[in-house]
């Protein structure tokens, strides 16, 4: 690509950094940002500039805060001896969204694996620990994507918790509502077999 | 979408502004900016606001540029009897790179469409009509889009510089059409600017 301008050109540079974003989809962008009023593109580097710069981890769960202490850990209305541990921050928005969890959160910031080069001490690991050891846990539920990566991270942590007195559980893995049965893979279907629950159990859960 | 951070929001809201970006697009960038170096997403926000700031339109071509006379009008070594004549600054650098056109451009900044609300008097064409009332102008090539829009443009110019003593042209209709300029590959578009008619001609292949 040749540009007529370097101001041009480095803006589309620095755009097609981000993920998924290739030259053309910057440059659209780009030109966009160029036919705003001068306002409207400040609002936007407004807003990326203070989200960096000030925003915060949660000390006790790591969920992404404006403050210390995130609004789900400082809610005194939640179950504090039920934790989810989860990847990242987009699964507490996914759970959140469902309104059926009314416990704490312990983002981990990742899974284990290896081909990536992330291992567990890139994530969050320690912390769970020390709160399991802390005492006031009385379940632990592992919400990781069922994929190999995340079975692993799984049992990294169940090996490091399970002397301590707790409840260890994942969730349900099967059908999802609403999916035909004949579409779905063999091992989700498998699973989804073996671990039948009580047919009570599906009424109340609805 | 329920957001832990206020900052976090603001940044997706403004984000999903852009064309083609919508919330979860929008999220993934925020969140893989925040797990950048604070300097790597400086980076990002400088070249925007510099670019957004900083960035002129070249006085004889309304090209963006650094300078207010852009690099192609100030090149000594460029055909200055040829004009050509494009929608927006994409087909400036789409033909340029090319390399089969030695001629200045002019850019309207977009086409005649009355379904967006784009009249003649939004695009630059009263500089275009005095460039060749000036009378160094020999030969005008057309060279927007092959549509409905782009036609009728063509044609309003054609209207208001017909009775000057200028050869007018088109590309080629190598190009698709109802495809966008931009997307053209480089031999097609190459071609078509050495294969242009006379577009008198253009007018009867209709």
């Amino acid at each position: 690509m040749e540009f007529s301008s370097k101001l041009l050109e480095r803006a589309v540079n620095e755009i097609s950094q981000l993920p998924g974003i290739g030259k053309r989809t910057a440059l659209r962008l780009a030109l966009h940002l160029l036919r705003q009023p001068k306002e409207q593109a400040a609002f936007l580097t407004e807003a990326l500039i203070s989200m960096r710069n000030d925003i915060k981890s949660c000390r006790e769960c790591h969920n992404i805060s404006d403050h210390d202490i995130c609004e789900i850990c400082s809610d005194s209305r939640r179950n504090r001896s039920i934790i989810c541990v989860v990847e990242d921050i987009r699964d507490v928005m996914a759970i959140e969204n469902t309104g059926q969890f009314r416990g704490l959160y312990h983002v981990l910031g990742g899974k284990i694996s290896p081909v990536d080069g992330i291992g567990p001490s890139q994530l969050n690991v320690t912390t769970l620990v020390e709160k399991v050891r802390g005492g006031n846990v009385q379940e632990l539920i592992f919400a990781l994507s069922p994929t190999m990566e995340g079975d692993t991270t799984n049992f990294y942590i169940y090996r490091q918790i399970k002397d301590f007195e707790i409840v260890t559980s994942t969730i349900a893995r099967g059908i999802a509502v609403g999916d035909e049965l004949e579409y779905a893979d063999e091992v989700t279907l498998g699973r989804s077999i073996l671990q039948r629950v009580p047919f009570e159990n599906s009424l109340k859960n609805n």
